[in-house]
């Protein structure tokens, strides 16, 4: 039992985040910049156009079990040796030649990854928009509601639900806005081969880099093999998204309480208890807070992962591996349960309004 | 594409562990302390036997596929709730009254856990002993030949290969010597009941404790729901175990350096390049490196789950559900590489001697 | 002995951005904030001139020595309590109904803050030219050098000392761009009062708050006395500084390697040893990589830091207290250790083509 | 301004800790080895008596200013070579040659710090003999007061108040019973020479090794120059003390929340607010959640350090310098306020009482 089991799909999990992240598209998107890059080089007369073809043709059907690499991983320490060794047992003597024409492990990785990323962060952005228009509705339903600031676990003076609901939305609205400016730098194309330096291309590796961005609507950047600044900065944004929905799943846990009772997390009845049937947990801003933890301390290994030595160095690129898919995950289960709070949370205005009056009767 | 996923599954993880913490093996664990408290709880006649040897019959043949409780979980917040209402599927009207009777989910989450620790913690020292073996006898066949010291990445002064194998070899000594003495107060008993103090039971609450103890062989302590300093000792000492594999693969990354040469990861051949046929990747040495990091990152996770709020807290326990197995295999991972390395290593003793000639011949 | 002690003042901290987080500072900034407050507030007839006056004049020459802090501080959780009665002894009583009129401590708290970052953003933007132009120059002088590439661990293929360069100026590059996109959302006033609404100004609230940030010359923004995203973000850069420079300093620890020889980080003579007189260390280039990894794990308590509880929580608050010094410190003395190494390593060009031309006819 | 200020001496830090991992005392610790050092070797005819007399004379009065220490430190990575070049200033030319004879800086560095560690033990043990007392003073005063049991944020049933202090009292007696265990391992001297093999002694060096030992009254142990383990188990120890300690403050903040009003963290009146006076803040109960996540963080940190690569590796070792003084004054100050705390506190017991009642009401 772990958070990636089958038990904790839904919970601590994304059924459609862990989709995008799974073994089948990682393979596809490994077939995807194959495809194109023999297209292109076919175009730049790098190898025939039938090689291309005919890489084109059988990519786009052929199917790979995943637990099929697991061998050929361990023994290799990358999964794209194996996978290749695979494909060419399907392709002709002279097509084999010019799969993965002059590219190494890293290019076909890092742009898989690349394509993963675009998926993902599509999904997140539309959950965001949609997170948004839920708190604005609650704004515009409960904002002008009275109720108590708390500071420091002591009750402080009245405000109004607007309030609080700002210290959730505005930070969502910034950093969707920074989205937009970073994606470019995120969402690049890599291609460098053995060392980085598009070398074993001569004068046709600059116009190849180029038609390989375009074909797949990446921006064109030098090879960042061992420049692992963006990704890091992606999965910072990743783990601040899980922080304000932490925020909000906290501030909610506090508002729930029995004792406060101010709202309540889902009104058709949430966590029920094996020992106390009378329960309604608030397990979704429970698993909020917890899984902005989760990333928290994920993000200090992704810093970890930029110190990567030289060309290449798989103590430090290993770390993303673990790192950029579990973050996905995390931020996609919180935008998914705070989608549900901020759609079925009872806002009791009666009690907001009934602890301000408590409040000003006793100072 | 993650290190838990088909993939990564001999590379980044360890099947025999990833057995131990399966989805399968839980429900198993949870089924084994079910039918430990109805037998016991029979024998002292607070439930009646016939509603006892039912639950064991049952539980014993029934099989639960996880993701049926996915949805229960995701309601829940946790899987006992609904793999119990699965269960009472089953039961007659009279057993279903006794199954878990005064128990909450957390002691069956727990006692689950410890079962599995057990497990986990039988295969990894078996591997620790076989390990300090294979180091033993590298001791013995290479610890007399000269080789370099390095002090702060420089050439420091000549020594002999024992000096590096004992910087591996006695931790994993010291360690594992600790291991026996802490594994008691880690192999303990949960059962509290509802906020963890037995009132359920009335006076048969510390009998049934200390049967139950004994039923499981484990030891007997009172309720440690919101108490998780033996949990994180222990993931500690899992965090340390895979430090000092890292420590080891460290240093073997660095004496098979192209330009040192001292060792070869594997004699046999270890990792290729999709670019450059003529590499022999230390890939399984990177691993290790790799792999005390993502411990290093999910202990301090661990520790912040230690901050357990009132009588249980979700906030800090799905931190403990998270680390837990990812720490089990990430650790038995390193094990079954540092075998396979200190089973296959390469010892270049011709090249130590002459790197601690050329060194001479330069002061 | 701790890398904040003076034997480590050097070494491990970094004088100039050390003042610049002092306590003295910290006072200093607060009276900037107390004294512009008081102004705009004359100004919009909130408070009489004269009190304003007096506001300036006092705090403008006070001196309040640190310790004198530190009992109220433990008293109240926050040191702008104990520093505002003591500003209170020197005012007039009528001027000390104005000090602070209408703020909260972490009005004061946070504008201080964001003034430090601003002088701290100057000092770390200078390093930061500085030292792409001494990377340029390494670049123009020893670029076309052909050096092996070395990826996991082994040799890889000749490249070019220039893709090496690149590898630590090209993220430089891309983060000092993107620092002045973000910099206006992290230097922005904080004025919100006791639950961060301006309520108790009224009408006032909103011209005070836009006066104020325009007498600081910081940008305007509601109160984000709970949204603590673009601290982290600022936080999340200072670490991805520290770690693109922790990637050089791992890169020329392994080229510096006594057996490889191609760099020597101070030419002008290293580190030495107690036992061992030969040697020349390369202790900035580990400094590197140590201070990265400082970063990498404070990034992770800052975002912990952004779980802020309610309109303010101290269990969280008190992580940035602790993380931002810091990072600030760690960032900067990595950036002069950095420009160190750029200016005076010497580059043994003769190495790396003979460990080139040994690569090529071992093939 | 920053946790380690004058301002924060005594909210965030630990006055007496603070002074035992002062540099004036590391510069004695080192002294103290070093004395012991010359002395042994005086009686094992290393070196003459008449010199280790004048190396005990000399350094016994010397007091060196730590900030002489700086420029040496930058200059070689480490504060022995700076401060020894000193101390032989003061010395004979004869004694000089004798001054850490054979010895490497590591020797003294690491056998001055486990002095330090032996100094903070004794704080922190005599702390937590008496945090004991004063809980089980509570437990005796108010155990039996019924009260309500909270589980995931709500309230679940009646318990008793020792239940709430047990989980805290409990994990320190068996952490506590825990040190006793491990402590020899950790109190270990350290002497190796420039490579950690004695070799620099011939067959003096074992005699030397148990001499100094005894001298220090510390246990013998082959140098563990490299093996990192034994520290990380006593900085995971002192985390786990302040994650039980922040869990005691966690429990607090939510009975003493305005709403609950079970206890008030100090009923002398606790920290107050700049804007509202009517505030009693438990400003001691969020430093210990804050200071056990500090400390949950730095122990991630030394689990990095352990990864300590070949015979000496400041990138590893930098990490310990930094760790280990936080660490330890963290757990200082949280055991001060912890101490407070449970001296100060008021429990409200009709109010535990009358929280009960209403909810045995509602049921």
């Amino acid at each position: 039992m772990n958070p990636k089991s089958a038990i904790f799909s839904k919970y601590l999990s994304d059924e459609e985040i862990a989709k995008i992240v799974s073994d089948e598209e990682f393979i596809r998107k490994i077939f995807q910049f194959e495809i194109a890059l023999a297209k292109e080089q076919s175009y730049l007369d790098m190898i025939p156009k039938k090689a291309s073809d005919e890489i084109r043709t059988v990519l786009s059907e052929l199917k790979i079990p995943p637990l099929a690499l697991a061998e050929g991983t361990l023994q290799n320490g990358i999964p794209v040796i194996p996978l290749l060794e695979l494909v060419k047992e399907k392709l002709s003597a002279e097509a084999r030649k010019y799969l993965h024409f002059g590219a190494t492990s890293q290019d076909a990785m890092d742009t898989a990854l690349v394509l993963t990323l675009r998926d993902g962060l599509g999904v997140i952005n539309e959950r965001l928009e949609q997170l948004q228009k839920n708190l604005s509705k609650l704004l515009e339903k409960y904002g002008n509601t009275p109720c108590m600031a708390r500071t420091r676990a002591q009750l402080a003076v009245p405000i109004k639900f607007s309030n609080k609901i700002d210290a959730w939305l505005q930070p969502l609205q910034r950093q969707q806005q920074r989205m937009q400016e970073i994606s470019e730098s995120i969402l690049k194309v890599q291609l460098g081969g053995a060392a980085g330096d598009l070398a074993v291309y001569q004068d046709k590796g600059e116009p190849l880099l180029n038609a390989l961005a375009s074909a797949l609507q990446l921006s064109r950047a030098p090879s960042w093999h061992a420049q692992r600044d963006s990704l890091c900065e992606f999965t910072n944004w990743l783990a601040m998204i899980s922080s304000i929905l932490g925020k909000m799943g906290s501030d909610i846990l506090v508002m729930g309480q029995s004792e406060i009772n101010e709202v309540t997390e889902n009104a058709e009845g949430g966590g029920k208890s094996s020992a106390m049937p009378h329960k309604n947990n608030p397990i979704l801003s429970e698993a909020l807070v917890a899984l902005a933890k989760l990333n928290a301390g994920l993000q200090s290994q992704q810093l970890l992962g930029m110190i990567h030595g030289n060309e290449r160095d798989a103590t430090a690129w290993i770390l993303e591996w673990d790192c950029i898919p579990q973050m996905l995950i995390n931020t996609g289960t919180a935008l998914n349960h705070a989608l549900t709070i901020t759609a079925k949370m009872k806002v009791n205005t009666a009690n907001m309004k009934k602890n301000v009056e408590r409040f000003k009767n006793k100072e």
